[in-house]
């Protein structure tokens, strides 16, 4: 463990807890190094936490990681966390969304602190993340509901942010139908950001799961929020943007999801709506265009095994698809009085037993009546 | 001209005009064959209209092109046409549209019917097709005709059909600021359809063209309507639907400009909205996203020789793209006490030389304040 990564200022410390527990280890780099440190995360998954803390304890690695040594007790964290009934999950845990989040690489997260009975693993095998602007329209709060409550229904997880506007209504959506849904938060789960969704973060701990990587009494930094929406993106198999100006957060999710091969949707909205602003630009650089959760299922099923569902029945008029000839004599038939069959072929530019034919078509489809010693068109 | 595409039943027939003119014979062609017939064209192409239409009158070629012989006289259309202030423009005219139209390959109209003070081909250089629904909505409608108003305004054509809905709310986008715009007619251009735009039409003929591929006297026929939609589409650069159903006119017009190498932009709408699903389905097979006329001059200017059109600036925030390091000192900062550069480095994970280098960098950007022994953040 001398040389490389853990090189640095020297000094020893020590601390009060067991540096060989691994999940206890884990628990303690979760608060020594923020989200997005990545040479933190390079040497816990190249030599485990345990031995990279030791490492850090002999006075080895960059001061930054030291700064918080001092207060450093994540047997009280997690002691903490288990009084209301959460967990530190970590990447040995049966529990923990290890395909998800293997897409990070580097950027996974030391372990993930849960509140909630949802496991997370199962959870997270076919979940959506949907997302957008706290100052969203009327119009965008009942797309992210909806759409959000039909893939609930059809069984997929619907993960968001916890945020007012968009987040709140997508988790709304999925709670609505008794549907799964995950909230991963930028603060520590002990702690309710924003504090008006009191009542919305209680159902969630109650029936789904709420999660953070940032240990108990972290409080929700703008650095934190940039970090956090990576795993939105991660845990889910779409991100889906329903609205957001362009400096939104869910446009942050958006890169991230892009950045780590998860695909993104996007709801289109009206041109005058700013916040559908975020979601176009989307369209414009290949994000899928979602109208709804067919759209979506559609979607997560074409990336995934099962076949794609059949596409929507179209509303049809008896003239579509008409073979052209039989396009032009119906469209040459007179529709109150009666045309001989040599008058219809003038009119369509066709020769008469072409005519003939199609018209016997049309007949079949009741589209074309002979009267007499002529032809109309049938009344629909 | 024996043998080939000219054989057939055979039967002198003769005609009242000079068939070696060329331009009478495209004419009278225009009326034997129907737009679509693509063996007439190729035939045209291939040995000129004067020399086909002698087979033809020789007996040679299919029954269906001789049942309209009788009645023809092209020289009573052109003059009916001039009587009104038209023409009939053909490929040799320095006014056709060459480069736009050779899209159509064998597709080619014999030649367009047009009135109207605007010369075609100048007028085609740079236009846009922007059409859609006849039922449309209040929003369809007003974002056709700022779209419309904006590229008219940048010198763009603006192309349409006439319809009402989508189509007239384009012209009159044009005609407002007094720009150019041509409609293609699915009948003569000496008729009146819709005959509620009987107003628009005629503005359109005192200041832009109107033209069609069909002569003096025909019926807008729904065969007629469904080959009309080409030429719209490949009279110019790019072509927008606005709003349309999935069996709307507007949704043949993008699927015509995509075979023939047409860019297809679409207008997103609201997800609820009947009249989005047609643009929400063409963004979702490769349709460019198109909400103002600076969108779509952008493609077009993409497509052209100009170099593409600045990015909108962004409404930015102070603390947006800041570095990591900077932006994780910033979120330490407290907002109304202060805080010594030790306990910054514990909150923000960072070590003190990096948040005083930070901290530098903050103060420089307005964005951090000293105050006695600590720091705080600036008030915005």
């Amino acid at each position: 463990m001398s040389g490389g990564l853990l090189e640095g200022v020297p000094g020893p410390a020590s601390v009060r807890f067991d540096v060989d527990d691994e999940r206890l280890a884990r628990a303690a780099w979760s608060r020594l190094a923020e989200p997005g440190d990545l040479p933190a995360r390079q040497l816990v998954q190249e030599f485990g936490a345990s031995a990279a803390l030791r490492g850090l304890l002999r006075g080895q690695g960059p001061p930054r990681w030291r700064s918080r040594l001092s207060d450093l007790d994540p047997v009280r964290d997690v002691r903490a966390l288990e009084r209301v009934g959460a967990r530190f999950v970590v990447p040995s845990d049966p529990e923990w969304p290890g395909e998800p989040l293997s897409r990070l690489g580097v950027e996974q997260p030391f372990g993930l602190w849960v509140r909630g009975p949802l496991d997370l693993g199962e959870a997270c095998e076919r979940a959506i993340a949907v997302v957008g602007s706290r100052n969203c329209t009327a119009y965008g709060e009942r797309v992210a509901l909806e759409l959000a409550a039909d893939c609930a229904r059809d069984g997929v997880t619907v993960v968001s942010g916890g945020a007012y506007g968009i987040d709140g209504a997508a988790h709304r959506g999925a709670l609505q139908v008794a549907g799964r849904t995950v909230t991963v938060l930028a603060c520590g789960v002990d702690r309710i950001y924003p504090t008006g969704h009191d009542q919305l973060f209680d159902r969630i701990r109650q029936v789904g799961a709420v999660v953070s990587e940032v240990p108990p009494g972290s409080s929700p930094t703008r650095w934190r929020f940039v970090e956090r929406n990576r795993l939105i993106a991660c845990l889910s198999r779409l991100a889906v943007v329903v609205e957001a100006t362009d400096r939104s957060g869910a446009s942050s999710t958006a890169a991230r999801a892009a950045k780590h091969g998860v695909p993104v949707g996007a709801v289109p909205g009206p041109v005058y709506s700013p916040t559908s602003y975020g979601p176009h630009q989307l369209l414009r650089t290949g994000a899928v265009c979602i109208t709804s959760a067919g759209d979506a299922l559609d979607e997560i099923q074409r990336l995934g095994e099962a076949p794609s569902r059949p596409a929507p029945p179209r509303r049809r008029a008896a003239h579509d698809d008409l073979p052209p000839a039989d396009l032009r004599v119906f469209d040459a038939l007179p529709v109150r009085t009666t045309a001989p069959v040599a008058s219809l072929a003038k009119v369509a530019g066709l020769d008469e037993s072409t005519v003939l034919a199609a018209l016997g078509r049309l007949e079949l489809r009741n589209l074309a009546v002979r009267s007499g010693a002529g032809w109309r068109r049938a009344r629909t």
